[in-house]
């Protein structure tokens, strides 16, 4: 009935939480559900319960969500207005219990481990699904060790530390690090719940889904998406492939993963029309929420854009920022750099043309801006100096403009 | 039908957003609404539409909203086998647009300051109120003041001018600054949506009522909230009166407000059981959030709470720190210090027997710990080292306990 499928080899193994990749060409694996008659219960609150049919939970137990999901779709009318624009909306993934999308994945993968009487869970990661994991973990009231790449920011430390998990600074590759948590894993019974997890992608549709039920159930043009190591337009691009599979929707929307380019090794091999996705040497980019030189979801996500239809591009570094503030002041939102590779990416696409003028566009916004290191929050706005005798006469000269 | 009044004077007033406080005895004013039949409108989705019939909008403004509330009220099951307490409830208002209640009173004063057609909005802060009001006022594409006080923290001001609103730090006292705020409103037509705003506690009411729905329609029989100027319970409070009013409970919770020690003066006129707050030189507290010396909703508030029974307490300086920590670790929740207060004024009370077993709690969780100064993110977690080579001996060594 369910399923761990290899979509490369297709070949299907049991579903297994310490089996995220394919034994055969190391690929990750995609869950697979049961394909019997699916519908959406509009009459639950909580995300997880109104998705349930499309999901691999049989129920949700409440005392392990943190009140994850239903975040606003917006409609950002300045953006539009100042660069001349269709119908452009955004989703706000970063108003979430730990401020970004980790939290949606992480919830799924925190509901499958208890349903399955897993006592610990770990993640190997440098920021947002550190943090997301320990909460997660914390709530569940199981252990959770977190791996983090030797130098992470101090911030991060101490905002993932707070929910006391065993958190475990290692030297050495990062990339080597990732892979070798998954047998550590298996030895010592930790699951682990790292970017490509099959549970944690499975809980990324559920962005997807909300998406399209706040548009009255209509298609979006195109979606912009952040991609890192791929696993969340993985599980957006399932999500419409499971919409289109159960006669929700007959088309898809245009799928744009973008990356920062000083870290774009999917899109490089994306523009350069290869299939093998090449680790890069060397990663330099504002964005470090999408800073991943080995991505392992990249081919898996390749085969998947080439399939449904859509491109994936970098971002130039320098517009990042610009977007960012953008955001910001144009429409009240603030994010992570990462997330404003969307941004950049759209007005690039927009610029050369390829959106049309009645086109409805998603940009997912996945990380809160309040989180970012101080490098990231400069600002530019003055600071005007006054005492409270001379207050008047500098209110007054603000210009009204 | 409608009016501002004046519950000291019992004398009505016209609505008029640059009228904060009574021309007679300078106390706060509240808004009353027409005195129609009122009821919610489930079907909808923003909750203030939902509650729009108790609100003083004719209509919402998407165009204006950034996706405020509808946050999450979670069982803290942890918590209550921890300390053997009775059903407790997290409201978390840290899941907001700027990760804090405020952007509930934001919203609304921005969706009436739109529709009188106010061009400049402006706001006296030092922390949460500074950076919703310049997320709104960005969103709406009016100029925005934000007065700071003189020596805030780098972080907020760096988070509050991403938004780019007018900034001015001003030196000399903060409770003149306040004060002096409204009369150089009205002068240059800038509506300051400060911390007792009628507009801004109608917005709080919406919490209230979210929670209420969201136990099914029953009153809770305590609810704790942090205590800083007396506008968020104000609301509260309020939004339960209205409740009571018009037929939907009959008795009202035990409204329990909670102040840091070191800035107490509202909890200290309470306990002497005076009845006009008088304000105290030095505040000396680490939940800079609730760090007003000089609260103008004091009076007004205790007034309130006499009448409809409750309590304003002080949490101890020793305690805030550890019970943050505590609902991280136990529940996965990451809290400013001044949310923190919540938790060890019930502890407190439950300890003193003055809370029954079969009682239903609810927290008011205020701020998020994300964006908390560095010193409050001092957490327990030790954070072990390795290398690639010895991680798996690490790993092993650590006691499932």
């Amino acid at each position: 009935m369910e399923a761990f499928e290899c979509v490369f080899c297709q070949k299907n193994y049991p579903v297994d939480p310490f089996h995220t990749f394919c034994p055969k060409c190391q690929e990750p694996l995609l869950y697979i559900g049961p394909q019997t008659d699916k519908k959406f219960h509009h009459n639950k609150d909580h995300p997880l319960e109104v998705m349930l049919d499309f999901l691999p939970l049989d129920h949700v137990n409440h005392d392990l969500s943190l009140g994850e999901g239903n975040t606003p779709l917006i409609r950002l009318k300045n953006v539009e207005k100042n660069f001349r624009l269709p119908a452009l909306y955004a989703k706000n993934e970063t108003i979430n219990p730990t401020l970004s999308f980790k939290d949606r994945g992480t919830a799924l993968a925190i509901q499958k481990a208890i349903s399955l009487g897993i006592e610990k869970i770990g993640t190997v990661s440098t920021g947002n699904m550190a943090i997301s994991t320990a909460a997660y973990g914390a709530r569940a009231g199981i252990k959770t060790f977190v791996l983090v790449k030797d130098g992470a920011h101090r911030e991060i430390l101490n905002s993932t530390g707070i929910y006391n998990p065993v958190m475990i600074n290692v030297k050495g590759d990062y990339g080597e690090l990732f892979r070798r948590s998954f047998s550590l894993g298996k030895k010592n019974n930790i699951y682990f719940t790292n970017s490509v997890d099959p549970f944690r992608i499975e809980g990324y549709k559920v962005t997807a889904f909300e998406t399209f039920f706040q548009l009255d159930q209509r298609v979006p043009d195109f979606i912009f998406v952040p991609v890192s190591s791929g696993g969340h337009l993985i599980g957006i691009i399932k999500a419409f492939h499971e919409l289109k599979q159960h006669g929700f929707i007959k088309k898809y929307p245009h799928f744009v993963g973008v990356q920062a380019e000083g870290c774009s090794p999917i899109a490089r091999t994306f523009q350069a029309k290869k299939l093998s996705v090449e680790r890069i040497e060397k990663a330099e980019t504002i964005a470090k929420a999408i800073s991943n030189p080995d991505p392992p979801g990249g081919n898996i996500l390749l085969r998947m854009i080439r399939r449904a239809g859509g491109t994936i591009m970098s971002a130039p570094e320098d517009k990042i920022l610009e977007a960012q503030r953008k955001l910001a002041e144009l429409e009240g939102i603030f994010i992570q750099p990462a997330s404003a590779t969307t941004l950049v990416g759209f007005l690039e696409l927009a610029e050369k043309g390829k959106i049309g003028p009645k086109s409805r566009i998603v940009l997912i916004l996945t990380g809160s801006g309040m989180k970012a290191s101080k490098k990231t929050k400069k600002s530019d706005a003055q600071v005007l100096q006054a005492s409270l005798s001379d207050l008047p006469d500098i209110i007054k000269s603000v210009k009204s403009d």
